[in-house]
């Protein structure tokens, strides 16, 4: 396993899969939270937290957003690991393009930061992280806490009125998000990293009724918690977004592309062109890092050709009730 | 090399890449020639010749299609090897669906059989294979030449009045299954055995400039050759008729699928919906043996889900000038 244990690197297959086959998702590590609170150990201030990410990771893409579409660019700086991962996990290579150093902590591998944080940390080294400058250490490592904290902690330092967990529509963003992450976000992982026959079809079944149903659903709806645009769409926007260049192909979730389903590829070019977010999206990192990083899945690390998809076509999607934020509308 | 070295049986990797990483296919052994001529060493002769194929490979389902197509299922007999392929290479395993015993030589590994033809034979042992019962050899092993044979030597023995090497249209068909051969039969292989990115790139790059071109010819005429069915039909529907279910993930040739072509799709299932032609497409086989029996390709030999087509939909290509023989008519 490549991972920390108490401290120590090991080196070995970077996912794990149980004996039936099954790809299993380790825990995150860092659950702290930062709170608009005078007495709460993180609270929210401009310069003070760190983003440390992956362009190519959907975990890290989730926050890469919500700090875009909130206006937190000068309030939370950011650096970016190379997509390539190799024996020694996340690395900094700021000579290759989209990448930077580490303009914190000055590490090379990102596990650097992770032992610095805590010498004994036991568990897998990944993206996004939330680092505090001021205390030096990890705030969190989970994207989905991270992306709520960053939405809902940061109004007086963010520079647009962005909410994207609204009132009336909170338990229901909770409801989505959580529905759609095992067949989903997590889903496109389960099939890609199956071991068995049996793992695969299983999820790759989930994955397809899954994605059917949210296409149905969007048939009638702007988006996944009706006519707002929540931290949902930011979850499903991540996934979708990579699904037929990456996990379509290199995955083998090969059903159904996203740009065959009626509402599905009209709503993912509707979040594409919300403002923002396409400066968001590095197709060239994205691609790089799977098809290169997994020999398990592709050992020739060569990076697929296709599909070209234009994610910049008419989406008709505004013709529905409802919309983006003001400050999002498209330019 | 998994291949016959002056009789022996040498286990290695079965697909070759030369030093730059682009897939060389190797040459066929047996290119004699049966002849409708009194002199002739291999005469047409209903009863005397026999087949060994696999549902799974492209070549071999050349031979399938002109024999059913022709009529020939009495006048030559078949055995299917399994679309499995071990170190031992293809094997005869009579107890699983669609596979049969080695019915002429009741050998275990189509090796033996090659080594029966010629005990100092040197090269890959491959279907489709074309055995004399009656001379006790192999006649040839090269799909092209094979169909030709059947094609062309035996009207005789026929039950069919087909005939798909019309005169008039002879040279455009020689002209055309060679030109089709290196970008698109062979053109799935080197993009999916390419060992270099640069051997990808380039593979990939003529495959879909070619089937774009096939694409804008074939939606003013019928079939490859104009508005006759020909041969050269038959070389391009095997490969059309695997691409989308495995050439497009398995080999990563996934620019498009051929059901996004507006010509090719319809095609394809006009050509699948000719008389006999479903009936020699075993898709289990298909699937089967690409994805189990390239571990340098798919490691997991997890065979994928998708995608679901639909090869009996309308194609409306019976309003273009021709269409098949009388006697392949659709039901």
């Amino acid at each position: 396993m490549n991972m920390l244990v108490d401290g120590e690197w090991r080196t070995d297959a970077y996912e794990t899969t149980n004996e039936d086959g099954e790809f299993e998702r380790q825990e995150t590590a860092f659950r702290d939270w930062i709170r608009d609170d005078p007495d709460a150990r993180f609270q929210p201030e401009a310069g003070r937290y760190h983003l440390y990410v992956c362009y190519a990771c959907p975990w890290a893409h989730r926050t890469l957003l919500i700090r875009k579409l909130k206006g937190l660019e000068d309030a939370i700086t950011v650096d970016y690991v190379d997509p390539f991962r190799d024996e020694g996990g996340w690395q900094f290579t700021p000579e290759k393009e989209g990448c930077t150093p580490d303009t914190v902590n000055g590490s090379d591998y990102l596990r650097e930061v992770y032992q610095a944080a805590d010498p004994d940390m036991t568990g897998r080294v990944t993206v996004p992280v939330l680092w505090d400058k001021q205390g030096e250490t990890i705030v969190n490592n989970e994207s989905e806490e991270i992306l709520r904290m960053l939405d809902t902690e940061f109004d007086d330092v963010a520079s647009r009125d962005v909410d994207l967990y609204p009132e009336g529509y909170q338990e229901e963003v909770d409801r989505i998000i959580d529905e759609i992450y095992e067949p989903i976000n997590n889903g496109v992982y389960r099939t890609g990293f199956a071991k068995s026959q049996a793992a695969y079809d299983e999820a790759v079944e989930e994955l397809f009724d899954a994605l059917d149903h949210w296409d149905d659903v969007l048939a009638d709806q702007r988006y996944l918690a009706g006519d707002r645009l929540t931290e949902a769409d930011i979850c499903m926007f991540t996934t979708l977004v990579r699904f037929d260049q990456v996990y379509h192909t290199h995955f083998m979730c090969n059903k159904k592309q996203i740009q065959q389903y009626d509402n599905l590829w009209p709503y993912l070019r509707d979040l594409y062109q919300t403002d923002g977010v396409a400066e968001t999206v590095n197709m060239d990192h994205i691609k790089e890092h799977y098809y290169t990083t997994h020999p398990d899945v592709t050992p020739t690390r060569i990076i697929a050709a296709g599909p070209d998809l234009d994610f910049e076509a008419d989406h008709d999607r505004d013709e529905l009730p409802g919309g983006p934020p003001e400050s999002l509308l498209p330019a």
